[in-house]
């Protein structure tokens, strides 16, 4: 290989880890608090040993919601990080969540600035079958496809997709949107308020199995194209139909014109009536029925990533 | 058979079926507004032909807490059924759900009176891999037992148990407590805030399948023994550990003197340290972890229920 081929990696040495940003999906909760545990026993032990302490910033995200075991206390906290809401003036009367989101982005950021963290991971559940996902803004961060394509290869028994959205920077809305680079990884399904052994270890894996390895290579991408809401009664505006059970628990399985998409509550099937095949993701997610998501449907295609040198293996948790 | 083997089985005019009694266990919820909806339009019909309309009175037991998607307000509902609770003496600080309770016995009961419906069923839904169970609070209830029964036999491809509380009549807190005869309808694994097209469809099937035939013989009971609550933190309270793998979505699965029951946040396996061998249920159930529950544990035993004569077939949905 050619060495102008090779792209020189940067080095991540401002890292943070979050949890709780919605505070009933409890593995990110539970494994930020376990990672804050054994980060107090390393401290100690290199404030002993006199030297640098880890360099990874744990965060646990929205505690109020977390004590409720809530998403929320007032508003979605995972949509507070656009521009305009972290730059608005601020009053008495803000929500909770925006009042933590200035927090966080002093903390982490600010959004847009060097100061910020070099890479923000953000800790999610979902009730859809989406087995591990990485959630960004961008199809070309190199940072974080590396980052996907090695745990990809290391933990290969575990289902893993790469989603982007493509929204604007100034627009980008999410926690992980404050770091230089930064992704939600999404590990379903799981009940929202409830921890389920298999999803949790297959998070804390993947956090302890970052790092930044020379693979080049194909990484496939999701890239978000729509949302479909529920059928809703239009006086009520209350669903009137489920996910149809052939379509359950098939996230990214691809969904053809014509397929069962819905049953109705007296039963009949309705189908999917778009033109193009797409691929489906967080089919039935809890927390989106009342932002009016039933799925979303993605088009895969083919990002190519370059090689590239690291200066220094960037693990920073082990 | 004998005659005088044979009970003669009471009339089931009055029967009542609540769903929304959590207000964020979407399958009773969604199912009794399709049945009040068919109602309306039977209703309508039977008028036009001068009929006596139908005899089954729908409830949605909790419309504050469906309407905010959480399982109560202020207090669990279905805790709410105690004859201490419904006969203390009112106050305007009482939480919504005590004057909730009142008002659904006055319509549904008063509980223990001979005006209270002659049975109410009420549905719920469970995170829990449970498949369709009923729970009562007697284990010689032969109404419930036969309607359990004739399910069991109607539906055989739904995993179905019966499920024994063993509690004072007067102790008894649940809706389903103010008729004469009653159960809860617990069917899972749905996560709350979720509805899921089979898990609806299988209580959809289970009410519509409500029906008295004459069959005696065995049923199982499995008797509620004891409650087991997570591994906690002793400051903080917080879970340290979540429903090891091999035990969850194992419900009524032999639970036997050290089999794995916790994994520890940090790895560590926890195991079963009771002596007799127990049938566990509401494994991981969301709703349990701030009542300190992570798994109830039954008790197997076969009741003998007696054959029975019908006055009328007392089907009450069709």
């Amino acid at each position: 290989m050619e060495v102008d081929e090779v792209m020189c990696f940067p080095r991540l040495s401002r890292v943070a880890v979050c949890g709780g940003t919605h505070g009933n999906e409890l593995s990110g909760v539970y494994l930020v608090r376990e990672l804050l545990k054994a980060e107090k026993k390393v401290k100690k032990k290199k404030e002993e040993e006199d030297e640098e302490p880890v360099s990874v910033q744990l965060v646990l995200s929205n505690p109020r919601a977390m004590q409720q075991c809530r998403r929320y206390v007032d508003t979605d906290l995972n949509r507070c990080f656009t521009h305009a809401a972290l730059n608005g003036s601020p009053s008495d009367s803000d929500p909770y969540e925006m009042i933590r989101s200035r927090e966080l982005n002093a903390m982490l950021g600010p959004k847009g600035s060097p100061k910020a963290m070099d890479l923000v991971c953000d800790l999610h559940n979902t009730t859809a079958n989406m087995g591990l996902c990485f959630i960004a803004y961008s199809d070309s961060d190199w940072v974080c496809l590396h980052l996907f394509r090695h745990l990809q290869r290391r933990i290969p028994d575990i289902p893993m997709r790469y989603i982007h959205f493509n929204v604007a920077r100034k627009e980008s809305y999410s926690l992980d949107s404050v770091g230089k680079h930064g992704f939600a990884m999404e590990i379903g399904p799981q009940p929202h308020g409830v921890v389920r052994s298999n999803i949790y270890t297959a998070m804390k894996v993947g956090v302890q199995t970052f790092a930044v390895r020379q693979y080049g290579g194909l990484v496939e991408v999701f890239t978000m194209v729509k949302h479909i809401d529920y059928p809703r009664d239009k006086e009520t505006h209350n669903i009137t139909a489920a996910i149809h059970p052939q379509l359950q628990d098939r996230d990214f399985c691809l969904l053809r014109p014509e397929d069962a998409l819905f049953q109705t509550f007296s039963g009949e099937t309705l189908r999917y009536k778009g033109k193009e095949p797409l691929y489906p993701f967080f089919v039935n997610e809890c927390a989106y029925y009342e932002k009016g998501i039933a799925l979303s449907l993605a088009r895969k295609r083919q990002v190519m990533i370059p090689s590239i040198r690291v200066r220094d293996t960037a693990v920073f948790c082990s």
